[in-house]
C-alpha cells in the first residue's frame, strides 16, 4: 500500500486556494499510483479558522468545497480534515472531522474525539467531541484514523489536560493494520521530539505502523513544522517529510525506508520556524517589505536576519534612529550589521522632534524631574517614524521586543512595541544571544561587538539594563518557571536559591505588565508558553 | 425563611480582601438573623479570574480562604462559589462551585453543570462539568442549587450552545422549595430583561420560588450588573437589588415584596454600564485620573461625561490638541464642553512636533503624495502627548473610538486609539449619538454644536466622516447583523435592500481591520459581541 501524506501550507478562510491545492495533491496522488491521500486536519479552511467557524455561510461553502473535491476523487482513498455540521442535537454543531472519499462521494465520517481546550487550543468552543473510532477498510487494510489530539492522551504527555477516554487504547481491540493520524500541531520547542514520541507509542500500542500528516505554515502566532512522518510496528521512525515547508511525502508500507535516526539542532530549528512565521506572516497578507528600526543593539539584529531570510535582502530596511544618548558605537553597530546583511540602512535622528516635544510639554510637567516620561517619548518617537515609513511605503514593521524584556515591561507602549509582528516576542534575551552566536558560526553576521556589549537601550546617558533588571540568566529561569510551568515564587526561590521577595517582585511585574502585553502586535510562538497567544490572564488583579 | 443575597463586587484574585468582604457580609446576615446567605459564582477568587486558575497555589489559598470563611459560619448556612479542586481524575482539574456551608464545616458541594464555552466564556478551559444537581435541605426547606449557565439551558434563550442536558428540567421530580442560582452574568444591551426571563421560567417550572444573586463590578472588559432578585413560583419579579453597585438584599419568602413590574431606560442602563466599567477599572488598579483628548467631536465629549461621572470631575483632565487642520469650532466645542462639565482644558498644539516630523521624513516619502501617513502623525502626536501626560502624572488614557471606528479601522493605531481603557469601543455611532442626546435631556452638557455638526476627523482640510464611511445608520444595522447574528452579506444586503458589493466590501474591511483591534486598549462590552472580548478571529486569512 503506498500513501500520500499532503503536507500542505492552507491558507486560513481561503476556500477556493485551499481547495485547489487539495485537488492538485490528490492529481499527483493519482499519478504516482498511490492507494490513499491523507491530509492535515482542518486541512480545507486551514487551522486555526477561529471565530470563522462560526459564520453559517462559512460551513456551508466548505461542505461544497468537499463536494467539489470528491468528485476528482476515482481510484483511490483521500482522507481529508475539515469542519463538519452535526447533525445530532449537541451543545456545539460543529465537529472536527474527517472525511473518507472514495469512488467520489464520502463514504465515511471519523470525527476527532478529544478536543484541546488549553493554552492556545479552544476546540470545544466549536466542536463536540466524537465518538469511539472504528476501522476503516481501504485496500485490504483495516485502518484507524485519529486526528491530532486523539493520539497524545496515550502518549502521557499531555501537560494541561487528562483525558478519560484514550482512543489509541480502545482501537487496541480493534487491532488495525495501520494507524493515520491527521494532524495541525504547532511548533514549540522540543515539540518534534513529543510528537515523534506520542506516535511511536501509539504505534508499540497498537503493534502496527502509523502515519502522522501535519500542516505546515505560519498562521498569526502558530507556527506549524510540519515534519509529516511514519513509523513502524514498533515505532521506530522510517520516514519523515521536510520541515517548514510544504512536501508531498509517498511512504511505501510494503518498502519502508531504513529506520531513520532524527538529529536536530534545536537552535536550527527555533530559527527556521521565526523565518516561516515571518514569512508567511507577509505572503498570506499579501505584504513584501519590513522595516526595522536597527538599534545596534542584539535584539533588533537577530530580528532582521530572520527577516532578510524570510523576505529577501531586497525586501528588508533598516532604520537607525538616534539620539542624543546613542553612542557612537550603537550607530557602527547598526550600519555594519546592514552593510552585512546587505540591506539600506536609513539614518533619521529623533532630535528635532524630541526637543519639540520637550518644548510642548515640559510647561505641563509642572517642574518634576526627568523620568521614564522623557525615556518613552524618544521610544514613542521611532516608534512614528516607523509607521510613518509604513504607511507611506506599504511596509510592514517588525517589533524587536524579546520575552524577557515583555515579560518586566521593559519596553515602551506605542515606541519600541510598535510593529504589525512581533518576531521575537517569545524568545528569552539568552536565547537571543545563543541565536546571534549560531548565526555567526561561520562568519559574522551580526556584528560582535553588538553580542558583547553590555545591553542598552540608550534612553538616558550611560542606560544599562542591568540598572533595571536582574541578570538575564535569572530573569529567563524565573520567568520559565513561572509562565510555563506555573510554579509559585516560593517554589522558585528554593530552587534557585533567591530571595522570596526578589521572585515575588519579578512575579508582580509579570502580572503588572500585563496591560502593555495587551496592546502588543501578535508575537511568533515558540515556546510552550507564550504572551501573545494562549496565555490569558486578567489586567486588573490583585494576585499579584 | 429569610434570604440573604450578598452581591458583592469582588476584585479578581485579591483573595485576602474578598475573604474580609465575604465574612463582613456573613456577619451581615447573622445580626439580620437571617437563614442564608447566598453569594455570586466565584465570589471568592472574582469571576473571571482567567488563567490564575491554572496556578496551583492560587487554588490552594483560595481553599485556604474557604475553611477561614468557614470558621464564621454559626446558626446560618451560606452558600459561597468558589473554584475546587476535582477529586476526581478527570480532564481537567476544577470544578465551578458552591460550598454549602454549615456550623463551621463545609457540608456540601454542588458543582456547575453546564460550563458556557463561548463569546466571553472559556469554562471548559478550566473546568469538568458536574454530575445533576441533588437537593440540600436548609432549615425545614428542599432547596435546588444551580450555577448561572444552569439555569439557561430550560430558558431557550441561548444563542451560542445547545446543552443536552437541562438541569432545571432534571429538578422538576425532585419538587425542590426553593431554587437558588448564584450568577457571574455580565452586562450587555437586553441582558437584564433575558435574565429575569431566565429565572422566571425556572421558577415556574419548578413551582416555587427562585433566588439569584449575581456579581456586580466592572472587571477589565466585563461589567457585571448585580439586579440580584426573587421570583415567586409563578415566575413573578418580587425584589430585585440595585443595579451597579453592592447590595445586601434580605428576601423573606414568607413576606414577598409585591409583585414588581421591572422599567428600564436602556439608555439609562447603558449609561450606568460605562461608568462602573471605568470606575472599577481605576479603583482595583489603583488608579485615580483620567485624561481625555476633547477633539470637540461627540465621541471624546461623551467620553468626558462617563468619566467625570466615574471618577470625579477633580479627577478628569481634558486635553485640546489642535492643528492645521483644526476648526475654531472644534476649538470652542472643546471648551465649552470642558465649561459643562467643571473640568480643566489644556490646550497643546500639535504644529511644532508636526512640522517637525513632516521635515524629517519628507526626504524618505518619495514625493509621494500626502495620504493617510500625514494624518496619521497627526493622530500619533496626539496619542504621544496625552501617553506623556499619563507617564508624567500617572494618568490613565481614555480612548475614545466608538465600535463603529473600529469595526472599519477609521481610527489611527498608536494614535487615537493609544490608552488604557476603549470606553465606548463597543458602542456604535448611533448609541453615541442617542447617549449624548440623552445626557443633554435636562441641560445641555456636551454642547448641541458637538451633536449637530457633521462628524469629522479634521486630520486633513475639509474632511468628513462621511468621505470615507458610509451613513452610520446603514453602517451600524450592517454591524450588527455581521457581527452579532453572523449573518451572511447576501442575507444583509437583501435584508436592507443594499448592494451586495457594498456589503461585501464592508465585512472585508472588517476583517481587513483585525490586525489594529488586536492593538487597541481593553474596551468595555456592552452589546452581545464586543470586538475587545469575546471575538477571536484570525488577523492573516482570506475568507473576507
Amino acid at each position: 500500500m503506498r500513501i500520500l501524506l499532503a503536507q500542505l501550507n492552507p491558507i486560513i478562510g481561503d476556500l477556493s486556494e485551499n481547495t485547489h491545492k487539495i485537488k492538485k495533491a490528490i492529481r499527483h496522488g493519482i499519478n504516482q499510483g498511490v492507494d490513499l491521500v491523507v491530509f492535515p486536519e482542518l486541512a480545507l479552511c486551514g487551522y486555526p479558522p477561529e471565530d470563522l467557524l462560526l459564520l453559517p455561510n462559512f460551513i456551508e461553502q466548505t461542505e461544497e468545497c468537499l463536494q467539489e473535491i470528491a468528485k476528482d476523487v476515482k481510484g483511490l482513498t483521500v482522507v481529508l480534515g475539515y469542519p463538519r455540521l452535526n447533525s445530532v442535537n449537541s451543545e456545539k454543531k460543529l465537529c472536527n472531522s474527517a472525511a473518507i472519499i472514495q469512488n467520489q462521494a464520502i463514504v465515511g465520517l471519523q470525527d476527532k474525539q478529544l478536543l484541546p481546550t488549553y493554552d492556545v487550543f479552544d476546540e470545544r468552543r466549536y466542536f463536540e467531541p466524537g465518538k469511539a473510532s472504528q476501522l476503516w477498510s481501504i485496500q485490504d487494510k483495516k485502518i484507524a484514523i485519529t486526528i491530532c489530539e486523539d493520539m497524545w492522551q496515550h502518549s502521557d504527555l499531555l501537560k494541561f489536560s487528562n483525558y478519560p477516554q484514550d482512543p489509541i487504547k480502545s482501537l487496541i481491540p480493534l487491532n488495525p493494520d495501520l494507524l493515520i493520524n491527521l494532524s495541525a500541531s504547532p511548533f514549540c520547542t522540543g515539540q518534534l521530539r513529543r510528537r515523534f514520541s506520542a506516535i511511536s507509542k501509539a504505534a508499540i500500542a497498537l503493534q502496527c505502523p502509523a502515519l502522522l500528516c501535519n500542516q505546515v505554515g505560519g498562521n498569526d502566532s502558530l507556527i506549524f513544522d510540519g515534519h509529516s512522518c511514519a513509523v513502524d510496528e514498533m515505532g521506530r521512525l522510517r520516514c519523515c517529510a521536510k520541515g517548514f515547508q510544504e512536501d508531498l511525502l509517498i511512504v511505501d508500507l510494503q518498502a519502508l525506508c531504513p529506520v531513520y535516526h532524527w538529529q536536530e539542532d534545536p537552535l536550527q530549528m527555533l530559527y527556521s520556524a521565526l523565518v516561516l512565521g515571518v514569512k508567511d506572516y507577509f505572503q498570506k497578507s499579501g505584504f513584501k517589505q519590513a522595516c526595522i528600526g536597527l538599534s545596534g543593539g542584539i535584539d533588533s539584529a537577530l530580528v532582521a536576519c530572520i527577516a532578510v531570510e524570510a523576505l529577501g535582502k531586497q525586501n528588508v530596511i533598516g532604520v537607525s534612529m538616534p539620539s542624543r544618548y546613542s553612542s557612537e558605537g550603537s550607530c557602527r553597530d547598526a550600519q555594519k550589521l546592514a552593510d552585512h546583511l546587505e540591506i539600506p540602512l536609513l539614518t533619521i535622528p529623533i532630535e528635532s522632534p524630541f526637543q519639540s516635544y520637550l518644548d510642548l510639554l515640559t510647561p505641563f510637567f509642572h517642574h518634576k524631574a526627568a523620568d521614564v516620561t522623557e525615556e518613552n517619548i524618544q521610544a514613542r518617537i521611532r516608534g512614528m517614524i516607523l509607521m510613518g515609513l509604513s504607511n507611506k511605503h506599504g511596509y510592514i514593521v517588525l517589533s524587536t521586543g524579546n520575552k524577557s524584556e515583555l515579560a518586566m515591561g521593559y519596553s515602551t507602549l506605542y515606541g519600541d512595541m510598535c510593529g504589525g509582528l512581533a518576531v521575537i516576542s517569545d524568545v528569552t534575551k539568552v536565547e537571543v544571544y545563543a541565536l546571534a552566536k549560531w548565526l555567526n558560526r561561520r562568519e559574522e553576521l551580526i556584528p560582535w561587538e553588538t553580542i558583547h556589549k553590555p545591553p542598552s537601550a540608550e534612553l538616558r546617558p550611560n542606560q544599562k539594563d542591568s540598572d533595571s533588571l536582574p541578570e538575564y540568566e535569572i530573569l529567563d529561569a524565573v520567568l520559565k518557571e513561572y509562565i510555563e510551568e506555573h510554579q509559585s515564587p516560593l517554589w522558585i526561590a528554593k530552587k534557585y536559591h533567591l530571595d522570596l521577595e526578589f521572585v515575588q517582585n519579578l512575579v508582580h511585574k509579570i502580572h503588572q505588565n500585563e496591560y502593555k502585553r495587551r496592546q502588543s502586535p501578535p508575537g511568533l510562538r515558540v515556546s510552550e508558553k507564550a504572551f501573545s497567544v494562549g496565555r490569558k490572564l486578567p489586567i486588573v488583579q490583585k494576585w499579584a
